[in-house]
C-alpha cells in the first residue's frame, strides 16, 4: 500500500569524526523514503530550491518513490550543517538556512489523495493538519514532531493529535509534550488526546512502542561503525511505517515486526554519510540484521518459580 | 551455589519527588544481596559502624545470607544522601560520609573462601586484588568499578581485570576505561584485558551484554512508580550473578536469562526507597515480570525477504 510523506528535502553539509560530507541528500522525507522503499511504495510531497541536485534522488525513483509531489522553487533548499563530536551521539548545529522551506504549503497531487499511509514529517502542525485536509480518509496516519512546535504552536499539535493514529517522538520530546518525567505516564497522557500508538525513538538506545495496554522494545542495534547519524530517526520511522503499510495492519505483531524494521533501518542509516548506505544496501542485509535482532533480544524463559 | 559478596554497607538519606527517607539501609552490598538471594545464597562481607541498624539486615538472613562477613567497628557507618530530581534519572549528591568504610580491609572468613561464585563491588582494584588472593579458585568473579577508580588506580584496575570473568559497568564507565566512545569497540578493547564478559548497564535504558561474538540486550522496564534509583544497578548485577549461580553456567541461554533477570531485580528496586521492595516481593512477581519482558521483546521475524 503507498504511502504518502510530507517533509523537508534538504542539503546537509555534516563533519564527523570519520570525515565530511558536503551538500549531500538530506531531510526528513529523504531518509524515510530511502527506507520505507524496501517495503512499500511512497509517494514524496516536498520543495526544494533551484539549487537541487534532483538527478541524486533518481534512485528512490526506481525503488518504485514517486517524486512528483517535490515542487521545484526560485530560491535556494533547506540547508543544515552540523558537526558530531568524539561521542557520535552529541552534535552542534553550525548552520541552518531554510530558503524555499520557509513558506512550504504543501499542495498534495491528485493522484496521491487516495494514499492509505501518511507520514506527516515534522513540520508545522497548522501544515500537518492542510495535509490531512487533503486526503481522502487514510486507514492510518503517523506523525513527528519536535519541540520547536511543542513549545511554539501547542494548541494547533494538540488538536492535530485527534486525527493522528501513531505519533513517532523521541523520549525528551513525548515528556515535554505531556509535563511528564515518566514516559510510561507520558505516553498514556498523549494517548489519551488521540494517537492509539506511541512510538518513543531513543536514538542508540532504542525505541519503545506503547500501545493499548502492552508495551515493545526494540535495542539500538551496536552499530561499530557509527559514521553519521543524522537522519536515523526519520529512517526508522520509514521503515516502521514501510512495514506498516506492507502489511496493512496494526495488530500487535505486525507493530513489533515494524518496530524491529524500524530500528534495522535506522541502525543502517549511520553507517555512511546522507542515504549514501541505502545505495547499496540490499533486502538480503535487512533480513539479516533482522535476525541479528532476534538473536540480541530472544531468550527462554524458564517460569518455574525462583529458589526464595 | 554461593555467592560472596564484598561491597559497601550503607545508611542512605534520599528525597525523591515522592517523598523522603532517611538513614535507610543502602550500599552496593545490600542491594546486591537482596536481589541475589532470590536466586542464590550469598555470603556478604562488609564494614559497619556501631551506629548501624543491623537488625534491619535480618530479613536477609532469612533468605539465606550469611552476614557473618560483616564487620562492626567503632565509628560512623558509611552514609551518603542524595535529592532525585523531577525527572528522577538525575541527582544531586547531597552528602558522603565514608566513615568507617575509609578504612575497609575485606577479611574473607574461612568458611567463605571455597565460594565458587565472587562478586566484588566497586571498591579500590587494590582491595578487590586482596579478596582473590583470599578466596580459592572460584569458578566466576564478577567485578564492579566506577570512574574514581578507572581515573585514580588504573593499573590495578587493568592488572584486576585479568583475573575477572564478568565487569559489570555503567556505558560512560566502559567509555571511559577504553578510552573509546563507540561501545562496541569499548567493549572488545576491555574483553582482551581480561573479562569474556561485559556487561554494560545503562539505567533505565536497560543493558547490553557482550560476549565472544555475540551480545544480548535486555531493555529497561518502564516503570510506572519509580520512587528511588538508588541501588538500581546493584539490585541489576545481583538478579544477574544470583541467576548465573544458580544455573551455575555461564552458556549463552543462561546468560541471556540472567540479563533478564538482573533487568526485572533492577526494575523492583526503584518502585520503593532502600530495598524496601524487595522486603514484599514474591518469587511470583519476578517470573510474572519475566513474562512481561518477553512479551515486551519478542517478535516473529517474517524472513522471506522484502519488496524490493
Amino acid at each position: 500500500m503507498s504511502i504518502l510523506c510530507v517533509g523537508s528535502v534538504a542539503l546537509d553539509s555534516v563533519e564527523s569524526p570519520f570525515g565530511k560530507a558536503e551538500r549531500v541528500l538530506g531531510g526528513s522525507a529523504v531518509f524515510f523514503t530511502a527506507a520505507a522503499s524496501y517495503f512499500s511504495p511512497v509517494r514524496m510531497v516536498g520543495v526544494v530550491g533551484d539549487d537541487y541536485p534532483r538527478a541524486e534522488l533518481d534512485f528512490l525513483a526506481e525503488r518504485g518513490a514517486d517524486l512528483s509531489g517535490i515542487e521545484t522553487r526560485e530560491g535556494e533548499s533547506f540547508f543544515w550543517a552540523g558537526r558530531y563530536h568524539h561521542d557520535i551521539n552529541s552534535r552542534d548545529t553550525l548552520e541552518t538556512r531554510l530558503g524555499v522551506f520557509a513558506h512550504f504549503r504543501p499542495r498534495i497531487p491528485d493522484a496521491f489523495r487516495d494514499s492509505g499511509h501518511v507520514f506527516l514529517g515534522n513540520i508545522d502542525p497548522h501544515l500537518q493538519h492542510e495535509v490531512l485536509d487533503q486526503v481522502h480518509r487514510p486507514e492510518v496516519v503517523a506523525c513527528d514532531t519536535m519541540n520547536y512546535w511543542i513549545e511554539g504552536n501547542r494548541k494547533e499539535l494538540l488538536s492535530l493529535l485527534k486525527r493522528v493514529d501513531i505519533l513517532l517522538v523521541n523520549d525528551a520530546e513525548a515528556r515535554q509534550l505531556a509535563d511528564e518525567p515518566n514516559l510510561l505516564k507520558a505516553s498514556r497522557w498523549i494517548r489519551e488526546r488521540g494517537p492509539e500508538i506511541i512510538v518513543v525513538k531513543k536514538g542508540e538506545h532504542g525505541a519503545i512502542l506503547f500501545a493499548d495496554g502492552w508495551a515493545f522494545f526494540a535495542p539500538g542495534y551496536p552499530v561499530e561503525a557509527a559514521f553519521d547519524p543524522t537522519g536515523a530517526g526519520d529512517a526508522f520511522a520509514g521503515g516502521f511505517m514501510g512495514y506498516v503499510a506492507q502489511s496493512g495492519s496494526l495488530a500487535a505483531d505486525d507493530l513489533r515486526r515494524a518496530m524491529v524494521y524500524g530500528s534495522v533501518m535506522g541502525s543502517y542509516a549511520v553507517e555512511d554519510f546522507s542515504i549514501d548506505r541505502f545505495k547499496r544496501l540490499e533486502p538480503s542485509d535487512v533480513t539479516g540484521r533482522v535476525r541479528e535482532f532476534r538473536e540480541m533480544t530472544a531468550f527462554e524463559a524458564l517460569l518455574e518459580e525462583s529458589r526464595v
